[in-house]
């Protein structure tokens, strides 16, 4: 048991190594840089394409794309709007870590871009332990996946800066108690960060867009 | 990188011999098995109380409840309706294995059980690759996660004998194209045993649970 725990340590240790080299490479180039995480299906892609129409105006966007599968579905979807994606392509391994992301960042064009969107594999466990090397860390919530998660993966939560609930648009059809799910964010992460959007119907997507603007102005300056 | 593989290999090679075991003590006690796997919001704890609603007057039913965290929200829930349940804390483990299993088998009352239900960790990765011992694996996909999941988690569809399609009541206000869902499938897992359900209306939980009667009287017989 006890070499078990070493060989974790030692994993996590490598990985926060290669996670500072990836934050250096970004801030040598002033690219601000997310580490977006969720539940499969809670609406990763579709967030990604709302914020580049909102952003693409002011900022040049790059995104990496997470998959434990060979498939290009999402890379594809980001490619078709006019902004360079790069798949990372896990091998099956349910997170991304940040050697993956060092290898991803190579095949971007760096000097070209303000922010880099790097989508997590879709799971709310391992994800979280693993540093990417990223300014903030967003995790997106969804209303149909219901309101006792932060409770039942409280890890993620607590590693997070900013907070995405999104599908607002289905609260009227789900029982979706918004005080009890708030209630256990507010427990493990204090004053968290949180925009409640629809990616459906683009509501919310504003707010979430300047407060991100803000952040990739101050880290040009 | 050839010491990594010799790890994982012998690590799924100890976890098949107890599943093994475990087979063996529900097949001794004609007890059917059901591992029950599904991304975090997908539906697994309604999912088991429409089960328990429908089956447990012909049938005795014991549930095993895995959480990544010491939180009782489903096991609570399943004794709330008088069924024995245990929870499974994997201490941040993004899947059950055979050996958490075979702990918690040990607290169910099996000499007085049919059936027993295991709701897994939920995540669409890892928990394809540990085998537990049971009868079927099932898979509750739900129509808000999308209906690109198969093309973009395999693993998870080419191993289960059930998959359940839930929350059927909301395909109205989502965009599901069951065509290319179901194609998907049929691509991974030819002629795969589907049952759409919503667990809101009850809509499908009676030909499931004709279904799964009928296993669980082939197995005792």
């Amino acid at each position: 048991m006890s070499n078990r725990v070493t060989v974790v340590e030692n994993i996590l240790s490598a990985n926060d190594q290669v996670a500072h080299l990836n934050r250096k490479l970004l801030d040598d180039r002033k690219i601000f840089s997310i580490n977006l995480m969720a539940s499969p299906g809670a609406g990763k892609t579709s967030f990604i394409l709302q914020t580049i129409k909102a952003l693409s105006p002011s900022f040049r966007i790059g995104v990496l794309e997470g998959d434990t599968a060979p498939v290009t579905i999402d890379a594809d979807k980001v490619n078709a709007v006019g902004i360079p994606a790069v798949q990372i392509n896990t091998g099956g391994d349910c997170h991304l870590d940040a050697i993956m992301v060092s290898k991803g960042l190579e095949k971007l064009p760096l000097e070209q871009l303000d922010v880099v969107i790097i989508e997590n594999v879709g799971n709310l466990v391992c994800p979280a332990a693993f540093q990417l090397g990223t300014h903030i860390n967003v995790l997106i919530a969804s209303i149909p996946e219901g309101d006792d998660k932060p409770y039942k993966y409280p890890a993620i939560y607590r590693g997070i800066q900013v907070l995405i609930i999104n599908k607002t648009d289905l609260m009227p059809y789900v029982n979706f108690n918004m005080d009890y799910f708030r209630q256990g964010v507010e427990m493990l992460n204090p004053g968290l960060v949180t925009f409640p959007v629809s990616c459906k119907t683009g509501e919310g997507i504003e707010e979430w867009v300047q407060w991100l603007s803000a952040q990739i102005q101050t880290n040009r300056s």
